[in-house]
């Protein structure tokens, strides 16, 4: 196949995955029909199709371009040996999942509000829940990484166990996530949960 | 109005709520509709509609019913000037949320499922997203407090803010409803998670 087809393919590819990405954020995986999302692509069915054969397909995509981005992150905070600390490694990842808004992954979409359709969409889609675990542990990997460097500076009790602390460090990244986007009252920004973690884990223990 | 038919009434009541929270937790919001709920419930549709009106209005019912048992749960923990630590606190309201599986709220009926899916439908639905944030309120609210005696008592620091703290210690829970729904790896129980949320809060900071 001659170089420049694939390159096309690769660009409409991505275009076809930013669409579907735009009309998930905005109304959600149920809304969102195939129809809508070739709409939103400007191609024929028929060119579409040559993508794409389902919308479970398209969720796939789209998840892995997120995760392909957050693997990013990780890499450059661990690089050359770093040891960041639990706060540090959250708050990079959570300011990160802000960035991605409307930069790195798909301009103009919030991709953690995809995230929470897939938590609740995966209650119900054995493929969508197995797809759901593998990321899961993928990011849970991460932050588990973060937690033996950190256990192996000293910082973390040796009997502490890496994947439970790396499951937590995740669960605060959701946490303020949800924070983000369920709480509306005055205050209720990324800032000021980063706070939080902060005010928690320097805290002064007796 | 006789009190025979004000027991009755309620009994009704509550036993719609548990129709419609099992099959809300089993299939979601859109894959639940009303005609589902009247079916589950076993009443007749002129019975039924002198109660609730709309699925939406069901919802709210299932959330309070859910945030009544949540409030009973802090008000033990929090009786007689208690000072908890925020890990054990934590780990009480996130073993009550096991336990309302089953048994406080509705029977057989696991809510934090539909806590996930009120997440994902709040995105969308403007009427569900106040609703959802003033439960957020509520909830982070019984954690300031926490944070706010853990304070007293000399273990935050003077400048930490109790409502950011609080936010981070409701999302401790959220993740961990995350971790026990969608990581079906082995070791990935709330235990464990919990043994990470102490293992960090716990460790030694030099």
């Amino acid at each position: 196949m001659p170089r420049v087809t694939e390159q096309y393919r690769a660009q409409r590819r991505a275009e076809i995955i930013a669409a579907a990405a735009k009309l998930f954020a905005a109304n959600g995986f149920h809304a969102t029909s195939m129809a809508d999302i070739i709409d939103e692509a400007g191609l024929s069915a028929g060119a579409f199709y040559r993508y794409f054969s389902s919308k479970e397909e398209l969720i796939g995509a789209v998840a892995e371009k997120f995760l392909d981005t957050t693997d990013e992150t990780f890499e450059m905070m661990l690089a050359d040996g770093a040891v960041p600390s639990p706060e540090d490694a959250v708050a990079t990842i959570v300011r990160a999942s802000t960035t991605w808004i409307g930069h790195d992954v798909v301009p103009g979409v919030d991709m953690t509000r995809i995230g929470v359709q897939v938590w609740a969409e995966a209650l119900r889609s054995p493929e969508l829940a197995a797809r759901t675990n593998d990321v899961y542990r993928r990011l849970r990997g991460h932050f588990a990484e973060v937690a033996r460097r950190w256990q192996a500076a000293g910082h973390l009790s040796s009997d502490a166990v890496p994947e439970q602390v790396g499951a937590v460090l995740l669960g605060l990244v959701q946490g303020s996530v949800l924070y983000r986007l369920l709480s509306t009252d005055t205050g209720s920004d990324t800032g000021s949960y980063l706070a939080g973690v902060r005010a928690l884990f320097t805290a002064p223990r007796t």
